[in-house]
């Protein structure tokens, strides 16, 4: 009953397979590799972006920080959600890299930033054009989103014409987006001057990519990956496991049975008496139940975590949680956390 | 003939059965998996260092800066050898982390730092007490160093007794160092404050530990740790190929092998009229040929770095060359290398 | 009619004086003079603190930086409000100096932090207690703020025990808001860490004092001070004119006239139907008109900022704008600025 | 007897009276007064640059750190002589506002760059094209160097064309240069591509201009200014006063007689047997004394600074110490100097 975060399961199959294969004889250091290279042709197919930049990576929250410092002068705002990885759980990853870039945290109802209220914030701030202000930088949007929604691509190109400024996308569960809505690879990133595309939470043992549309950020980035200890050595390893997600459109198929997974949980979580905050778009649900009932469940081994603080949560209200369905979750395991909270 | 670098080596088999082992079911992430449990057990007897916290990284890079960071105000002066990786292959990652420290380099003719220069560097600086000059913070060695010669026990408590101040050894390759002298891991880091413990140079796919003897250094270094991107989410998977490594000794019976290579591969290059730069104490010889003769090498398929600019090299002098051997380099290999120079 | 700002105005009579007076001989530099030790002297005594370390600056926007940094750690959380000059119109040198750290603005309707709201972010936000966030740090007010409106003595102690963080005043207008409440420098400041003095805007050439009332931030504040550039080889200048303002309270009688002129010209405005966006409590009006009449007053000579963007505004709706008296503002200034408007 | 610095001496009585001329009635803020636009104009007329920007500042090693991360990115080299302030007097301000940029110093017997070891320095390093590598950014020299030596014009034009690199002149005492070699302000800078131009050591309470001779760093340049507090409210005071210097040549005719103060001490101290460590161009002199001469002037009340640790001086060897003449030294003050050596 592990729904804790997707990236407590293991690696694929295909992606230790890939990793055996990849294990044999000498190769050039630092990404000048055959996979490498093959997971830069693959990208570029896959985004048709035949400029694009790409370059494995072990951690997200590096890959986020190192794109956006590559994004921003070090007196830029940065525009995202104010739930969004980068604001609230890297520990100000992104600040140290952009030698002092401001993130600017937009709240919502709904999970996702909202067209409108961006346009307004970044023309009031883009008029002061006043060297006491920050001047706007880029946005940054996660799809799916922290919370779990889905960004459609209607929406993203709400948020890409609602400035002119370059957009980034935390593609940490970009699988379980495409799955979600359908979409092609492509037309989920065709706006975005950046990616951090995601693979340790759909079934990576630890594998990331950047990818750069906009190979003018070469430079930057490159310095930046290298400041940060993402250069790294033996880079044929990570792209190893990224070209077999990728193979066979295998992550998407990941993503949307992961998705699968949380819908039911989330059909049987409702039945139980639970309110939904948001939508269950992806892999993630956030749902409120009595406290008693976390209890329960948590004392028959279930795994997931509240997202309030339980010392002070009263007996009356229903406390939030949030549980994480990943490439590996059964529906015995769905059905198994759902028997715990009766 | 794969002389170019110890990191263009594949895994260990060893190290890939651990991985395959340990790809079951789910873990906790963040490290509070079993296998971060053990790693941290495992070092803590390895080095008699009950309190030490242990971190499996991804980065030896990565694992430097953030542990310097740790170690020095941003406004400190760390002191290393001139031709240390932190000086010159980081990219200045060191000074991104720690906030504007500065590295002193120190010249020698040995290839390592000179405890008595060393004395009186810091002695003349700590001296000033004067807030425009930066103060004195902390010291990094590189055992075996970057030009391929150890640091003995002896030199290493000169180095510590020099000054007060605290030490960190990069142990990219101190398997290699701890082959070539036989000392036990607690003896060469007993002086130290902190060790960046390499893997991926003998044998892992992309795994490396941090060691911070002093606890105190817990927060500053675990909140760089998290800003660099190396909180890793899967680290259970790290601390496997550490742990695979450790296991009876293999990595210093990797080491010695690497030495081993590189010992017959510096007799065969002497014989053929090379001058080596350095005493060859691990896997690294830096060694002076002709030309001439590493172009021919090369066109025959010898893949090794010259450590000058070939374009500006005349045909008389002879040029400076770097050959590295790894746990996977072969009698046969070496062989050929030296056939291929003839 | 010159209400843009209260740096538009000149030196005060007075300043000039002392200056002039201290233009001779010889002087030890970086503050080993004794005009800098008559001003520790002197603000040990106005705020009862006999340890407190002083410091002449020569800018406000580094005070504050400098003294946040040496409160912060790098990935610490530094709450303010929204409208805080830290927060708009420092272009990020709070962020800068301490290395990444966050300044979280929290808004309100009164221009105000809300002690309440205060409480419960950091509460939350401590009770994290996990790696990837980051944790609450200091809390930084001004006084009067750059609303215009003041933290009376009981609002102060609110704000500092809503949370157990360290305070900082930023007193760009410290005078003004002493003039406003008539409570003693030590009764304003009492709970504060540490204090940016103001002096540039109420009658100094360009002089502002750093005040640590806590003395173990020595250290980090000399440190940040140098590397910023404020470590002044002419100290004594910025001294001698700080303890001009200083001396019969000079500062607080050119504060309490500052305010008497913005009083006497929020009730012209008033009159003339002008809706004020926050009552007056200082030296600083923020009311609102018809764009016409905006423009009327411009065209007749008058100076002062708009709050909005002019280009986009609509002749229906009123138009913020921000008026600033000053120690030298004339009673005939204000009449005329009336006049202007009419 | 002051010769401990050229900051200890007063400000110059033209100074005093163009700031009281220039505290007069109401001014626009931040450098868009009359002052700072007479101040630009006649900058660039003396440089012969009509393009150049030209910034009032109130300290040299805030210029200095604004200008140099200007002219690097937070990667690149920044080469210096050993001695330079920004290397051993600024605590690391350039590397905290350039983001990590290195220092890079140079050795030399005679207190100057060597051209020929910084084109090969710069070559080995330019060569490297490594991602690994931090790659050279620009050069910076001060003149008169802190060794208090003259870079004639052929030796910065020798420093210049040694790399294509942008050239920085720390002109702290560029009055004591020019005066020292009777060129031009625009000979002198002609190759430069930003100057810290000093004022406080030569008659100002406390006022430097950054001169941009290349208008394309300043978006660059003015973020660095603003985040380090430089952007000044009353700018028109500091312009105010660097004017009153330049008007008839008053900063080069100050130069000129602190020069000859230095060197009618410097034939005074030779006589009496002191040896010289630099040639003495300008107004400071490196000599060493036995130390039992120095505590007598010391005790007789001379100030200066000795330039080693006094605590581990031997009675044998001679005490190297640093004697600066001001714009306002005198001859007398010359001859009691020498006379408390006797």
């Amino acid at each position: 009953m592990q729904f804790a975060s997707d990236n407590t399961s293991a690696a694929h199959p295909e992606v230790l397979a890939a990793l055996t294969r990849a294990n044999e004889d000498y190769a050039p250091a630092y990404g000048a590799d055959r996979y490498t290279a093959e997971l830069t042709e693959r990208l570029r197919e896959l985004f048709q972006a035949p400029d694009a930049l790409v370059y494995p990576m072990t951690s997200g929250t590096a890959t986020n920080a190192m794109l956006l410092a590559a994004m921003s002068p070090p007196w830029g705002v940065i525009y995202c959600h104010e739930d969004a990885h980068i604001e609230v759980d890297e520990r100000g990853a992104v600040t140290l890299f952009a030698g002092g870039a401001k993130l600017k945290p937009l709240p919502s109802q709904d999970g996702r930033i909202d067209p409108a209220q961006l346009a307004q914030t970044v023309t009031v701030e883009a008029a002061r054009k006043d060297i006491h202000a920050m001047p706007p930088a880029c946005v940054s949007i996660t799809n799916i989103t922290e919370n779990g929604v889905l960004y459609t691509l209607a929406q993203i190109s709400e948020i890409a014409s609602a400035t002119r400024l370059p957009l980034h996308i935390d593609g940490a569960r970009l699988a379980n987006a495409l799955a979600a809505c359908g979409a092609s690879p492509w037309e989920m990133t065709r706006e975005a001057t950046a990616l951090s595309l995601g693979g340790t939470k759909f079934g990576a043992f630890g594998a990331e990519a950047a990818v750069l549309f906009d190979p003018a950020l070469q430079e930057a980035f490159e310095s930046q990956r290298m400041r940060g200890g993402q250069n790294l050595s033996k880079a044929r390893f990570v792209s190893a496991q990224m070209l077999a997600l990728l193979k066979d459109d295998l992550w998407i198929r990941l993503g949307a049975h992961a998705n699968a997974m949380a819908a039911r949980l989330a059909e049987g979580l409702v039945e139980r008496g639970a309110e939904l905050a948001y939508p269950v778009d992806g892999n993630m649900i956030f749902a409120r139940l009595p406290l008693a009932r976390h209890i329960t469940a948590w004392e028959r081994g279930a795994a997931y975590h509240p997202m309030e603080d339980i010392a002070t949560a009263s007996a009356q209200t229903p406390v939030l949680a949030r549980f994480v369905a990943s490439w590996s979750t059964t529906e015995a395991e769905v059905d198994a956390l759902l028997a715990a909270l009766d």
